[in-house]
């Protein structure tokens, strides 16, 4: 028997011609001595019937239970009326079965492939190919493979070459959280996994190859938070002769054509906001902004306040900020703001002021501390209405104000439930620092990577007021999501060595560590910039999933094991002895 | 100035229009005055001509050198009759520049980026970003993303799911020649990388996935061979509910697929020959079958000989065999056959016996030990032609008599300098037996892998006969090389239980070493198989490269080492502390 096509592609078109099909009992019921049974592939489920009179196939499927594996052959027939599904696609039809052949059984199973999801996470990953059977896991899979495809057919399509770089290279400069790998030949020395492509792209400019793309894998030995994983999957680029524009043309483009691919749309052009302005409006360098409810600068209205806290601030320079949640008040108990207060000190404020409009005046326990003019000023600066609520910080540090009304922010839009002003909101965050001071050791660091290439007109700041210096790094935000970075890089070898100068590494240090690159620079590297943008967390995205581990086949657990494989796992000390190395801690043995 | 285009696509329709080019300066002629450059890029290169008039951008120019980055703008203008240059594409057009700016410089290079490739590896690899710029090795990556499009294309057209599996895995049952991952999080246990994706390709048939591909990342740590890589790419693919024909047929179609996306003609269906005579026919498992010469049993011819060598062999039951190279004789001095008994020697013969054909009759030493009657039935056997020569070898093993006839066959087509007789000669090498015995351990191994199913039929010989079953195991030959294996993988529990009780696997140890894929069966695994292609051999036999090492961006030399990166390189003690491992063993310091 010959499978002549899939469970889910089954419809009235077919009414009358013979199939067989191949799949998994996904459900079984005998309904008066008929057996009914639902086959299910990876495109879906209809419906088998094997009545009685068919002696063989009825004694065949008889034995049958759910995730057997059969082929069945058997005549497309209409449903009688009153048993037609139209909740699926082939709820009209049903397949009169002739022959029945059970090719693998199936012992009781952990949990129901149906299953919404109420089990624990080991254990879904120890029986990964059982979580695959769910309907959501084969669409997330589909979903990845469709993207991926459109992605490398957009960078095709524009002149890019895809170019496999190594797994096994070197300890990157920077070095912390490589994973590492001895080597048996070169005992005593290390290859270590790329925490991105990022040397090899760019001596692919070096090469001339002009315009390079790859969906890389990278590696990163982290402590895992909740949606990190030990390695991940980027969609790479770099281009020679370009300017911040052309790659934000060209990843627009491709962000355009991936969202159409799958019915979704994404405004282009992007908007680019700077660094600080997105720190200032937002209280956050990735700001969703699939939302409003900005942070505003309210300073101004309390220049002559009686309000002791917020005038000592202002003295000193500080900053006070306020945001309005509309349609809040009722929402927000007593208690709801005591959690909200708890939020924002964790983020490093001293308090929180918090006022809510009602019949047209502020309310609130601090409403007394201002004066009319005062609360007059602020219901105008954010027209506020009935049920309103305003939430007031300040800091004498104008950033950490910022940041923990960006935490506020973050926490009402979710406490309350807001509903997104559009499904999607791209932006580039630009202008970031080149540099930044660390103190404690008297030098610069690069706030991003050390290859980043400063703004051209700013080089000569270099030499005088380097924190000044703009980089031409960017990141690229989706819903609050920091979804790529990338920068346009130093292709002149002095100016990449005033840069590790400014961080304090000596020329000789610089040429152990970053001679393959400065090697390159000085042998006619192009003007060339790039980034990588996080695959798995766009197919997360775009699957409407919030962890990407529901779009990767085979991902690692927070601890990053395996539970279906047992990896990491012991090895034989041959193994150990060829390599060079021995084991000197073990883990407590108190996980089994 | 922003680039308008590339340089080699510079013709005559763009006579007449401004142009912006960035590239590098490939020659520079200072010509009674005038400077010429060749301004090369990824697509070709075009001429600049830069006269004394335009000072500003002759001053510029007059201070490039070669492999100077520049960006030219200029207006596309017809050469003069006798300038014409038909043998370069752009040889009828030059850019009569009016503006040139450098964007980098270089310093004097190790080796010229026309060089022929006569420099030494280490030197080619460390300036790797050099030697890439080379047109053959530009050709090469080219041709290698446009492979890689191609097979993606044709397998997403093809209902396949292009799935990612894990990089950081668990060490294989197999066990040797893993790298080593050693784990931060769980001291004392390591991942390791995958030599192939067979463990996740098998979970995703049992996850219902039906049809999987991947142009999958491999690792193989093994002392390297000429033409072995520590990492390589395969095409891997998985399919369910399918024979053996169904994967023949997938990948003969994907084969025409990506020949004749690059031009090349590849015949379909390929040959399918058993195993055991491509032994005998060519004396390889992998016959280069673009060429005949053929070996063939003579053993009938000599059965009643007096010669006291064949007469033994004969009577223990082994073979004689040999083989005609025509018009040969001429160019086999006694020097080169010499050479040819020495080779087929250390290939375990005996010795050889030679007759060359002339003036109607056999000649050579040998001649003298058979019968008239002999040598005309060897003479029509061959038809032999004034200039042949026929190589007889003789053996009490028939294996051993194959293998050295084949490696014979092998050398003679070499230094005869032999004509293919096509260009692609594919086949399908398939009735490999399932499992081979080991004397010294009194038990059965895997002829392939241990996940190979039997040919159905043959199961039952499992109890009685094991070394009869056949397997469904196959390998894809092309001109000589071996480009694929793959085979039907066993589906059924009892079936792997059984094989592994054969290669004298307690249950406890199967459970333990192969338990994940044991679980996977035993719940609704559906009959599947699938193959492995490497890639990069792929690639170099379609852009005529030897190595591979010709089509991979960035390779590792024979000692497994990177000469750009210098890895593998020392790490910081601090690293191996947190991984809880210590050095044992220094490589000896002998090669810096």
């Amino acid at each position: 028997m010959k499978r002549t096509n899939y469970c889910g592609q089954i419809s009235l078109a077919h009414e009358g011609t013979k199939q067989t099909l191949c799949g998994w009992v996904h459900s079984y019921r005998n309904h008066g001595g008929v057996l009914f049974i639902d086959l299910r592939d990876r495109t879906g489920f209809v419906q088998l019937v094997i009545g009685p009179d068919n002696e063989k196939a009825f004694k065949e499927a008889s034995s049958l239970r759910n995730e057997y594996v059969v082929c069945a052959t058997g005549t497309v027939a209409k449903r009688k009326e009153g048993y037609i599904n139209k909740n699926i696609p082939t709820g009209e039809v049903e397949v009169i079965v002739e022959d029945i052949e059970t090719l693998n059984t199936c012992v009781p199973l952990p949990f129901d492939i149906d299953t919404d999801k109420n089990i624990s996470e080991d254990i879904r990953l120890k029986y990964r190919y059982l979580d695959l059977r769910n309907a959501r896991m084969v669409r997330n899979l589909t979903m990845r493979h469709k993207i991926a495809q459109t992605v490398r057919r957009f960078f095709d399509e524009h002149g890019f070459l895809e170019v496999e770089t190594p797994i096994l290279t070197r300890s990157t400069p920077e070095g912390a959280r490589d994973y590492l790998v001895p080597s048996r030949v070169h005992n005593g020395k290390f290859y270590a996994l790329p925490q991105s492509p990022q040397m090899f792209k760019q001596t692919l400019m070096a090469s001339g190859i002009d315009r390079y793309f790859q969906l890389a894998r990278a590696f990163r030995d982290e402590d895992l938070r909740a949606d990190r994983q030990p390695e991940h999957t980027q969609i790479d680029i770099e281009m020679s002769f370009v300017e911040l524009d052309d790659i934000f043309a060209i990843a627009e483009d491709m962000m355009k054509t991936v969202f159409t691919s799958v019915g979704e749309h994404i405004e282009t052009p992007f908007i680019r906001m700077p660094y600080r302005e997105a720190l200032l409006r937002f209280g956050s360098d990735k700001p969703d902004m699939r939302f409003g409810m900005e942070i505003s600068d309210i300073t101004e209205i309390f220049k002559n306040t009686a309000f002791k806290v917020f005038e000592g601030i202002i003295k000193e320079g500080g900053a006070i900020r306020a945001l309005k949640a509309e349609n809040s008040a009722g929402k927000l108990s007593r208690g709801v703001i005591d959690k909200l207060t708890e939020l924002v000190k964790k983020n490093g404020a001293k308090g929180l002021v918090w006022l809510k409009f009602k019949d047209g005046k502020f309310e609130g326990p601090s409403a007394k501390f201002f004066s009319e003019t005062e609360l007059n000023a602020l219901k105008e600066h954010f027209a506020a209405n009935t049920d309103d609520t305003v939430f007031i910080g300040s800091d004498m540090k104008a950033d950490t104000c910022a940041l923990f009304m960006g935490a506020l922010r973050k926490e009402l839009i979710k406490i309350l439930g807001l509903k997104p002003l559009k499904k999607w909101a791209p932006l580039w965050v630009v202008n970031f620092p080149l540099l930044e001071y660390i103190p404690e050791e008297d030098r610069y660091d690069a706030a991003h990577n050390p290859f980043t290439a400063p703004v051209k007109e700013d080089i000569p700041l270099l030499e005088t007021e380097p924190l000044k210096v703009r980089s031409n790094q960017f990141d690229m935000v989706l819903n609050g999501m920091e979804l790529a970075s990338g920068s346009i890089r130093n292709h002149r070898r002095d100016v990449q060595e005033r840069i590790l100068a400014l961080m304090k590494h000596s020329k000789e240090e610089a040429a152990r560590r970053f001679g393959m690159l400065l090697n390159a620079l000085e042998r006619g590297t192009p003007p060339h910039g790039g980034m990588g943008l996080g695959f798995d967390r766009l197919v997360a995205l775009i699957c409407g999933e919030d962890s990407i581990k529901e779009v990767i086949a085979f991902p690692k657990t927070t601890a990053a094991a395996c539970p279906l494989t047992e990896s990491p796992n012991i090895v034989d000390a041959k193994q150990l002895d060829e390599l060079g190395i021995a084991i000197t801690r073990m883990e407590e043995e108190t996980s089994k």
